[in-house]
């Protein structure tokens, strides 16, 4: 599935039709397989610490996990399996765990065609919950919140100087938010961060009329707090479910996913084509200087990018 | 400036070349010809009455005012300049005040394509102050508050229904907010809007380093509160050009526009197209039903619009 390789690729095409066909009549009975969860949040949120016991609680109560990894500048160092599973070394050796970093090619087109496809595979295999883990960068974010069924934001203790970090997009964006590290000394601080994002979440529009997100706190280190994650997690999960809401979503994500293909393949022959990329520095300072207009430039570059065959459609 | 047809195209683009070469000229010694202020907010908001009596200050203090209306809306009932004159009485009538709604052509494309030429022009034909309208539909937003100096949001009264009502980041766009009809019965509530909206901007990540936005408020009906909003603006202006941040901004303005242009056409030929148009609806159609997969679908419009000289680079 993660293969680049044009004979892979339609075989992976060929798969993904024939697991999708089955999803499908599944769906119509308002079943949806496994349920999907994002979860992102700044570097040093305890992502990891968060997911090992996280996991490892959702084992004990009988689901199968799966955990997928989209990190758009894990292209420096390439897959991080190894990584991977020396941070969550509880879950990586746990029967019912799957762990696979997914392999990122540097754009978020290559973050959200495998993901979307990973995901597709790990529910056909019978995951049943399959965690789907950004970093915070706030790129990726927006495609990973359309693959999935409820976004989880998970926070820090001390909110006043992250809320300012984090892009306001991100809260928007959430069905939950989890401040995690409310233990020991940081327990107060992480009370005064839930209030924050309850008063952030104030300020924002609510995502569906169907479900209100919440702010709670844990402690990935502690365990505490975990078991009501979890619980407002099914609550979601069966309420929506059980509404139909999760199939229609996930028709309309399909939707997504074929234009975020189209735009991610349009941006990338932008970003890609080595005539266009030389032409780029150059075109930009004159832009700048005042050397040629902005229209000029744009002709420019779309007539290299359509092989000298374009005229202006606008 | 505001033509499609060819021969006109070519013009215009020569002419904005030949402008822009002076522009640059000036830019480098930090003077920026005109200070360009982008305005949005609600419909309902008072737009209208808030230009006139504030253009009409402006007047007063020896300034040349334009005002372009950018309404992507508009492409039903085509221009509507008698409508513009109409509801800016005097402002209308007055000698150093010039007021043009900008034609859209249904898309954001022919917005930010034309209102860049336009402003342009009008700077070149001695408008000290270019008021550039929008109305609150949140798409256009963006694109104007990369074509101004400086972005201003006009809000109501009672802000908290309003607040979950403008997106977010319209919030965060902003310069300055400023609370219109502050009078009579409507005074305490907006000030409490006012505090509202100072709450809302805390948890927004600051747009600059350099200026720290700020909410007024004032009537545009009984005139309190509009001298305090132009010293507000005309601090910005002036100290932002003062430090050559102005001529900076414009400098990136430039390639934003570019690049703007490059993926509006992009955008354009995916929605114009005719081949593409009839595909769509039935392949949206089978995507959602799962009888195609997203990433063939994707690749039947990709070989569509490069006229199936298309393959797959990702």
């Amino acid at each position: 599935m993660e293969s680049s390789r044009d004979e892979d690729r339609q075989i992976s095409t060929v798969l993904t039709e024939r697991i999708l066909a089955e999803r499908v009549k599944q769906e119509k009975q308002k079943r949806c397989g496994s349920f999907r969860v994002g979860l992102s949040g700044a570097p040093g949120v305890g992502k990891s610490t968060f997911i090992e016991a996280f996991g490892m609680l959702l084992l004990e109560r009988d689901y199968k996990v799966a955990v997928i990894a989209v990190d758009p500048s894990s292209v420096r160092t390439g897959g991080s399996i190894l990584g991977d599973k020396t941070r969550m070394v509880e879950l990586s050796k746990a029967d019912n765990a799957y762990i696979r970093p997914s392999p990122s090619r540097g754009t978020l087109g290559g973050v959200t065609k495998n993901t979307n496809e990973t995901i597709l595979l790990l529910e056909e295999a019978g995951y049943d919950i399959i965690l789907v883990e950004t970093v915070g960068v706030g790129q990726s974010e927006v495609a990973v919140e359309s693959m999935v069924d409820m976004f989880t934001l998970l926070a820090n203790p001390a909110a006043g100087d992250e809320l300012q970090g984090i892009k306001k997009g991100i809260v928007e964006l959430s069905d939950l938010i989890v401040v995690n590290k409310a233990d020991g000394d940081l327990i107060p601080k992480a009370r005064q961060a839930q209030y924050e994002y309850m008063a952030a979440l104030r300020y924002s529009m609510p995502k569906s009329p169907l479900w209100r997100p919440r702010v709670l706190s844990c402690s990935a280190l502690t365990k505490e707090g975990l078991p009501q994650v979890w619980d407002t997690m099914h609550e979601y999960w069966s309420s929506l479910e059980e509404i139909g809401e999760l199939s229609r979503r996930r028709q309309q994500q399909r939707i997504d996913w074929m234009w975020r293909l189209v735009h991610d393949e349009l941006n990338h022959r932008l970003s890609s084509s080595i005539d266009i990329q030389q032409l780029i520095p150059g075109l930009e300072a004159d832009v700048r200087d005042g050397k040629v207009g902005p229209t000029w430039a744009a002709d420019h570059l779309l007539s290299t990018l359509f092989g000298g065959k374009y005229s202006r459609s606008l």
